[in-house]
């Protein structure tokens, strides 16, 4: 009897360690999850570095200081707006049928106890992509746009139009629940800030000088080089870096019910198809323009690296090294039409091509989706490996929804900016350069000399 | 009985696989930690860069090259004094009542293995806080300072100055000892570098031209602009980006007794309160530049976030996402006044405002502990929560007992290097400028046409 | 009876829970290693940024858009190249005793399941290290190469010249199994890149006006200076930065056996060495130069970092704090002596020094292994610590062959290059500058002004 008791003694001691073991384990993903969830922030964080670089480099000197302004503000007014109302709209309690979440607003005002650990854990990764989103637009509407009417939009961006489509897709909302796919937010992120930039460059108008109509009616479209292609370049490669992360850690969020962030190897190959699809990006896209122009291009070159990255971004997850390959090299040629197309056709002045690169790939990028995806065990299937148009069709539903509700509401946002405070400097202000009208300021104060055009 | 002896086997085994599992836990958990110090020490070394592209775009380009040599040299010469010295005088034995550590200096000279683990855990994201202590001084002493007097300062401060203080706070001194709360160093980092920048500026006096007096006795205060606001603009976000890894990381050594580095969302706050504050800060430096100058001003915005960033350093993970907005609202107030107190009152020459980000904001950011912090579970909570004045004491205690023991050694540093090697370049050399007078080199060489002033 | 039976199942139940546990720690273990190589590899995709940014410094603004395209296009071919073939040759399954690997060729083609889970865990960590050896080589051929040119021998570098000598150190063949040490690549990447380098210098000749011979047959040697101090600074530390990452994940890779990728202190020791030797590299170099040239030079003293970093890059792992500061002070000054000799005597042009930074620290790494290693539980053990000649045999060996290997082959691409397209512009396009004969660009567009030297 007494061994009887002694065997039973250490079973349960032996099962206690073991559970003890299984609940440290379960606490050390945690903190793995977290560590991960981190890492992935600050190299999302970093992008505003990268895009205030790339938006420097592609403009003129006079409007440098405007630039990196912007692309500091946008960040922390969007980090401020998106705590009190964004996260709340994203990730609250859903509401009219997934339209909509509706708690969580103003979190941590009251104290350190905040209903669910969830928040600690995620918002620093959600305040950056939402920040993501808002950034792009500056590029579109850089050299022209008052500062002051800059920060009303960007607040709004961040604190609403973002949120709450993306509160459809990745917030228990409805375009999830119908099968759409978008791993790391070439929808939800870039074409987002892709249709909000294609709106604000249409409604501000072109650059002075930009467009000039001889007496024959022809339109003359000049070019206004950018005063420094190292800070681009450098912009590019911080860019590409912090996107390893963007994509890679989004294996943390967009699978919520994945318990622990690690499924085999996806996060692995997030990390490779976001190598192979950029580098085929700037392939295509440099010998596009080399075909196209007689030499190779070097701001098209690392918009086709940008077009690869922001086309991979939705499906990162779900297609072979190959597929990215393609995926990337087809947005390489994208991009370089794209520019060609808006700038020369449509008219309308994007100083840096954010909308070829962020609006046309993001949308392209989600439909490959539908193309080349190849999970059946997530259950994406695209149409080259046998799922037929269902996924496709997903797809498209979810780009035409997801930009009908950017573009119109942040059209109506630019017109009544427009109405009221006004949206555009003065001619003689743009002229003189915003850095010296917008903050009494130059970027390169007894460095440079320029002349006003 | 065959029986017996079988059942007793398999509860051997299985107590071992528990065990080893137990044990495997543990060599994970603290491959974890390492990696976790790993990251964070990569984050806070790439502080170096952003220092010097923010002091480089403050300044002008005649002594561009001579401010990137200096932010350069100040951690190479700093990482071995820190190794020979300044470890062992932090974290080794300690003497004298929490006043000094005694071992552990020139560790590894015998070969590889060293008395403990701690030593190879920890060292490096130790090195990188004592190297950003000593490259704050750089900024406010730009521009006329000789090359080997720096080199000289630098070494005190990493070897001796900043050990002996980081002893008494998070060493096992006396500071930590009496309940002092700094959590990544608004104090022991921040506030170390500020007295050092301070009594700097005092001895060096200001830039030739700086404050010119007329004859009726009135000082005419002359601003020298940077030369280069992207390159300053592009160390802020580097900073920023580093700084998540230096508030964060310190979960993994400030708590000694944790056990392993992640206490629940500990780390997760600490990045949220990381990314309100300086945004809080930018966002209320810029409202208060706009007010005063009638203009948005790019430096004293970016100054705005730093501050903010200096401010949450000691409360980070101790108050709630909506104090730290208060808090990094308040830092981003201060330091405009502050800038503007210091150069136009006390008429202190400080090229970056070093002083006001790392000195001023350093002092709230610690006195915000003993304000804001709600976190009884540590047993740290401020006069807002019921803590009283018990903490807000301590605190005070912390500020005045380090203030005085780095005023006064740096001070007596400079006077005793002022009396013997020289502390200042001639006037000529200062105004040819450092890079030719120090380096005989330019930092744009065939590119740049400058006056002299 | 029924009481045994109860035992017995709570046994099972424990054993389960335990193997259970065993599991996940394993699965855990994995995921930590994945996040580990993914850290490593982010971290040396930052090197591309860094070399661009060093190169576009060190040289000429006429140049700098053709340098930063060439940093970026060496990644994106060699990327797809890498993928193609160079995985495949260098971590395929071994053929002819250790000399070439034979399959892998385009993995994931077909579809997402690829042989082994090893090639997502470890495909891109390995990739940036290919990109590595290859973008060395754009420093050494800058300011006069074609660019179509540089694209054809940067993908023959990564296709097969790299990887065929990796696959004899790290991908199981005969140099790694006669006991070669190169933990992280002073031979294997870095003198790749550096000999190559040489090779590429040498066939391509001088740039205009180097070298010019008086009347007495003396030759006047002319300097180039760079056009942008703080971006070289800016890449030194961006190098250093990646450089942690590039040493320590090797922890990941390069003992394969070790079942997890954290044997011990390793990591951590890894960490401390690699900022200990570049620091004692910077100041060698300094003070060297600061002897020799009357004044402590920027470009010598940034060199010694790199100097300091590629020598510790083999030994970084074995080696005690000490012994690294050792190895760094005499890289620091071999790196100053290597420059001028080869500047001087040899009368080799290049322009950013890569070939004494990469070749001349990359065998001098190599040999401290044999020399300074004291690993006895991992068989390495050098001269000064009682292991005889052995290993500095092995180390000898390897330089010797890796550097016949890389001289060789490189030598002929170089040859059959320039036999068929050319391998340098016309004199004209030359003395115009690269940015505007090959890219029909302008560096800095509306902002500089410079004349043709």
């Amino acid at each position: 009897m007494r061994k009887k008791i002694a065997v039973f003694v250490m079973l349960l001691l032996c099962m206690g360690a073991s559970l003890f073991a299984q609940e440290s384990i379960e606490s050390l993903g945690f903190s793995v999850d977290v560590v991960w969830l981190f890492l992935g922030a600050i190299l999302v964080f970093i992008f505003q570095a990268g895009f205030a670089l790339v938006e420097t480099g592609l403009t003129r000197a006079k409007n440098a200081t405007n630039i990196t302004m912007k692309n500091l503000m946008d960040f922390c007014f969007g980090a401020l707006v998106y705590w009190a109302f964004g996260w709340g709209l994203m990730w609250g309690k859903d509401a009219l049928g997934g339209l909509i979440g509706t708690d969580q607003f103003f979190p941590g005002t009251m104290g350190l106890d905040i209903e669910s650990a969830n928040f600690y854990k995620s918002w620093f990764f959600q305040v950056v992509f939402a920040a993501t989103s808002a950034t792009i637009v500056s590029g579109a509407m850089a050299e022209r746009t008052q500062f002051k009417s800059y920060l009303i939009y960007t607040c709004f961006i961040s604190a609403f139009i973002y949120p709450i489509q993306g509160h459809w897709v990745w917030g228990g909302g409805w375009l999830g629940n119908i099968g759409f796919h978008d791993f790391a937010g070439s929808t939800v992120v870039h074409s987002v800030g892709g249709w909000a930039a294609l709106m604000g460059a249409v409604v501000l108008g072109p650059r002075l000088g930009k467009y000039m109509k001889g007496q024959d009616g022809k339109v003359t479209v000049k070019a206004f080089p950018g005063h420094n292609i190292p800070y681009a370049c450098l912009g590019v490669f911080i860019l590409w870096f912090g996107w390893f992360g963007f994509n890679a850690a989004s294996t943390g969020t967009s699978i919520p019910d994945s318990g622990t962030i690690f499924s085999g190897t996806s996060l692995a190959r997030v990390a490779v198809t976001t190598c192979l699809a950029p580098s085929a990006g700037a392939i295509s896209a440099m010998i596009t323009s080399w075909i196209w122009f007689k030499k190779p291009d070097c701001s098209m070159t690392m918009n086709g690296v940008l077009a690869g990255l922001v086309a991979i971004t939705a499906p990162c997850a779900v297609v072979s090294p190959a597929a990215a390959i393609v995926i990337g090299f087809i947005a390489g040629i994208l991009v370089v039409l794209s520019v060609e197309f808006i700038d020369k056709k449509l008219l309308v002045d994007d100083p840096v091509g954010a909308v070829s690169v962020h609006l046309t790939n993001g949308i392209f990028g989600t439909l490959a989706v539908g193309i080349w995806a190849n999970a059946p065990s997530d259950g994406v299937v695209g149409l080259l490996h046998g799922g037929g148009l269902t996924q496709l069709g997903a797809q498209f539903i979810g780009v035409i929804s997801v930009g009908a509700w950017v573009a119109i509401t942040s059209l109506v946002l630019f017109l009544i900016i427009k109405a009221t405070v006004g949206l555009r400097v003065s001619p003689k202000d743009e002229l003189r350069g915003l850095d010296q009208s917008e903050h009494k300021s130059e970027a390169y104060s007894g460095f440079q000399i320029f002349t006003n055009m």
